[in-house]
């Protein structure tokens, strides 16, 4: 299988927001939807920082201010 | 192996840009860089339309006007 796990930086640290991402998709501004191998959805507010899909990796970066 | 494929949208159409896209990182406003698994580089300017792991499919939309 060839889905991704996301995280997100916050203050310098990275989080596991979601495992086993399928589907990724924007929704609305540095807003994404992401949506698991399950079905499950969640709202990731922040811009991408960078993937890595070999590693099975998708950043993301909180907004600051 | 998990790389995928980016297509950008123009004109209604998908227009193959990479295959095998191991990284994408941004690199400035709506321009992405791509990396494949073999180190080739792109950039690409347009805006993330989605992803589809599972399908090992990215899709970009040209920014009009």
């Amino acid at each position: 299988m060839c889905e991704a796990n996301a995280y997100i930086i916050k203050e310098g640290q990275e989080h596991l927001i979601m495992k086993s991402v399928d589907i990724l998709e924007p929704s609305g501004e540095n807003v994404w939807k992401l949506v698991d191998i399950f079905g499950d959805q969640k709202i990731v507010k922040g811009c991408i920082k960078g993937m890595n899909l070999v590693d099975h990796k998708i950043l993301f970066e909180a907004q600051s201010g």
